[in-house]
């Protein structure tokens, strides 16, 4: 199977590290040998047909800033949309960052792998808080996959648990923590006393919440999360419009006090019921989506089978990779099951 | 496809409601058409090759004590080894009781079905406990499959989170809370400072514990599902010999405040690593498996995903039920997949 890698950050980085250090396991367990055949990153391309030395590739990245760098393979400018359009892959890799204003340029790439006939996995939330509905709809015209478990929960297969563990049941209502860096701050504010605004100081100095904090304390995060289980699990066909957000911003001392008064803590809660929220919520501490730090977790309301609760970190590049590599896997399933029919 | 419903219990009765009552959505979603052409009870069996009219069989029960009351259908004292070997029927799902000692009469049935080509879907975890490596030969060889799913977690989808969630990943280990009542026991008396004795003593009035707990407190029915959970997911051929059983009887008030004193407390935690061991252990009061009451959780430890944590009642007549209809859709799937290779 030949892929095209979008991004040479943490992420695309160890997903080409698993592929690499487990590829005897990935082809006697599953039949999978994947060859990387390109890579793009913001300052060009490398592409060659027989597949890339990752060794090499990771090299080239630390030594001289950009994979294009490259004697034999490298391309210095060649932009991403050149890669797709032109070079021949059965998938691409989508693992540029999200942008949930415009979408772009995830979304133009995703767009044209379609096009041109190739499935899509993506770790990249923009383009699917925007435009999920659009581009199910396009893949489905285009007989092509996309996929995209990376985006809720990292490595925490929220989305999985959901389509593949019950089967026969019917999930009626979702309600989760989607953002590790709101909870994190959460956490703080109720264990040590403290003010948001102290909080999320102390979260940025360690690199839990990033400089421009709005994606994640004002609720858009988990929003375009929430958009994404929706359209996947609930088969709604929204966008990040049509969600109520509230962040944590106002959330203070005093409001945890009260809280912690009736054994309750406050956390962001995303739910999905009849309609989409984020907002922030009073829930018992005795509850399992009462987690503390940077996890996630979200609790599943089935038919028959009651409450579920999945818990796990909701970042990290290792992570994220594994999820990128289980929708290959099932990517190239759903493929095989279809040639057989 | 034809069913043969060993056991007319709680779990039997729900497991006949869910696909009477949702026949149309599950012909629709799964193209599943079941039909159960038979139920044995203590008393003897039914028998309709056509299939059986499900309200009647739940109201013969309610009225006569056995549904092998039925005019019609009925055949008093007819075993369940004579229906399992004369009746022609695809799957047979068992949902006799749990005997830990010998496993029978439920071992005897399974093995049964299988030398007469039939698969098995079973709720009855003591033929797993003491002879699932056997079991699954028994089963490869006569070309059928056996499924177990509401064996651990009831509904709870433990066992197929691990088996389809975590596609091209490896679980390195497991730790967990596998038995309701006895985490319901230990969260008592953490919360209410009693002893062990008190504490048992109001799970029985509440019905939460047996009038002979020792299954639950003595740690047999963790160790059990552990083996199960060894044997499926991780490959191991084990059986409950295997374990390092020790259950909760000695567990006090004094350490349950030492545990405290850390911010902690004390669960009946089943783990698998190079060992398999059942045993009261101090967990942080953060953990996401330190959960109340009677719920479950189980932690994997995955090599790229991380840890991932799942919470679900452990226990219910219709969330086992669907556990059970899980597992037959899943027989249909690897059918279908093995006709057209």
């Amino acid at each position: 199977m030949r892929i095209i890698l979008v991004g040479w950050g943490v992420v695309g980085q160890s997903f080409a590290k698993i592929v690499t250090y487990r590829k005897k396991e990935l082809a006697e367990m599953y039949g999978f040998c994947p060859r990387i055949v390109a890579i793009v990153d913001q300052k060009g391309a490398v592409l060659n047909t027989k597949g890339l030395d990752i060794e090499q590739m990771l090299f080239l990245k630390n030594e001289k800033g950009t994979i294009s760098a490259c004697n034999k393979d490298g391309h210095p400018y060649m932009s991403a949309l050149e890669v797709i359009e032109s070079v021949e892959a059965e998938v691409i890799v989508e693992v540029t960052p999200t942008n949930i204003e415009t979408a772009e340029p995830g979304l133009s790439y995703i767009k044209n792998a379609f096009r041109t006939g190739k499935h899509v996995v993506t770790t990249n939330k923009g383009p699917l808080a925007l435009a999920l509905p659009a581009l199910t709809e396009l893949a489905d015209h285009n007989n092509v996959y996309l996929r995209f478990s990376g985006t809720v929960g990292a490595g925490t297969p929220i989305l999985e648990f959901a389509k593949k563990c019950l089967q026969g049941d019917k999930i009626n209502s979702v309600r989760g923590i989607l953002n590790g860096t709101t909870n994190y701050i959460l956490s703080e504010m109720d264990k040590k006393n403290i003010t948001f605004n102290v909080a999320l100081k102390a979260a940025q100095k360690l690199g839990f919440a990033e400089a421009d904090p709005t994606m994640d304390v004002d609720g858009y995060d988990a929003a375009a999360k929430l958009v994404i289980m929706a359209n996947w699990i609930m088969e709604k066909k929204v966008t990040i419009k049509d969600v109520k957000i509230e962040g944590i911003r106002d959330v203070s001392s005093k409001d945890l006090e009260e809280a912690k008064k009736k054994d309750c803590t406050i956390k962001l809660i995303g739910s999905i019921n009849e309609n989409l929220k984020v907002e922030p919520m009073q829930i018992s501490k005795h509850d399992p989506l009462a987690v503390d730090g940077a996890l996630n977790a979200v609790t599943y309301v089935s038919e028959s089978a009651g409450e579920q609760t999945i818990i796990g970190l909701g970042a990290g590049g290792m992570e994220t990779a594994s999820a990128v590599l289980r929708d290959i896997l099932d990517i190239k399933q759903n493929i095989a099951n279809k040639m057989m029919e």
